[in-house]
């Protein structure tokens, strides 16, 4: 029986490593965009009881990251690697699931730009990135 | 029978939450100065197999933080929020210990300054931090 | 005769010292919200004939600091002092007005933070800012 | 008559634009490292008559790239342009000389990072830089 099934970028990228244990999920992912959502457990505060903000950084990172490499091309997989990303901390979450908004703002075919924001439930900014990234040699 | 140890800042610092999770140890604290350790493992690594961007500025921002609040005086506990940080990524890790040498670079009472670098066992140079913190409300 | 005309707290706004030097012009003002046009001339540009990365640092500087001091109050004037700031550049210009549009993105009494971006006349986006500031002392 | 002077790569390096508006001198200049001097005057100031945290930013952008691109092979100009960069105001300076020293941290033949400080006469501290550039192609 033949698989009909298009085929669908998001379901095709698995996260790995340390945005396994952080908990990440690829929630939406088009040209020049991505929104990743991760549901706020004990794990991730700080010794203050909120979140640590080296989770909104990683969240960041992340996120940006993906807004420059996706792809609708099955099988291909794109890679960057992060140059230098600035963070910026305006609230705090002790619950409920942050989203992380990200796109990619400029670049070329070596470098891109990308900047987002970590929402929380309640609609409050949490955190703002800001990153510069550079391709890496492509897997096909 | 009196204790007659002297109060040790450093032992008295104990890691919590994502700081547990990740595995930082405080290794070296005085004024103006922290040095972080993290033994690698599989959960570091990103998707390429190279210590993830997230755990670099994770460990950066909690160096830079402590480089800020360090006390000799016993039962104290100085806070501090991270304003904004940003990281440059230089090189990459997959195993061995990185430390993370933090300075504080300038500030007052409200806020300051600190910078830092990673290196691995090799003394090469993994990454750079520069931020901006604020001291909140101490617990005496 | 008594002047009926409503305070104008653009009008009342004066360029001063680098900011003369440079030629920035702020050219909308309201709560949260700042933009400032700069029209280019050799002066801005740098060894290789585009305008000077200092520039574009220079003006997302004045845009976010103003974003985040507006008032309509006659005679009062809130100051603000940068304590960091990330700029990444996409774009190169040459020659038209620069337009720089920055906003207030969260903070509270004492510290803010802002981001801007710069576009040129054909509306490529040419540099992003990220920055965060504090209050100073109000003169009333 | 034979022309004995040495080639001094330093002597043969002339300011424009911007960067004659705004007075700096190259003072030191060698593999990885450039000092930049800047004597300050009104013209360098804010509305609140200390150094305005563009002219810093500038003073460190230019210098972060000097310090990669040191040669000294006569007739060799190498270009770079800037990625992204973050600075960070630690003081304030009204009068004297400021000197940026700034130094090559890390990178490759496309992309390098360097940060900096710039500091007053009397040995404060007054900003911070880190930075993310991009080699250009070379003119010889």
């Amino acid at each position: 029986m033949p698989d009909d099934k298009p085929y669908d970028p998001l379901e095709s990228e698995t996260m790995r490593g340390f945005n396994v244990l952080l908990g990440f999920r690829l929630a939406e992912w088009r040209e020049d965009f991505a929104r990743l959502e991760l549901a706020l457990e004990a794990k991730h505060l700080n010794r203050s009881g909120v979140v640590h903000g080296g989770v909104l950084a990683t969240m960041l990172d992340v996120a940006l990251g993906y807004a420059g490499v996706f792809t609708a091309e099955k099988g291909r997989v794109r890679r960057v690697v992060t140059l230098s990303m600035t963070t910026s901390f305006l609230g705090q979450a002790k619950t409920g699931v942050l989203n992380c908004l990200a796109h990619r703002r400029g670049g070329g075919k070596t470098i891109f730009m990308a900047t987002g924001e970590i929402i929380d439930e309640a609609g409050q900014l949490i955190a703002l990135g800001e990153g510069t990234f550079r391709y890496i040699g492509e897997k096909l």
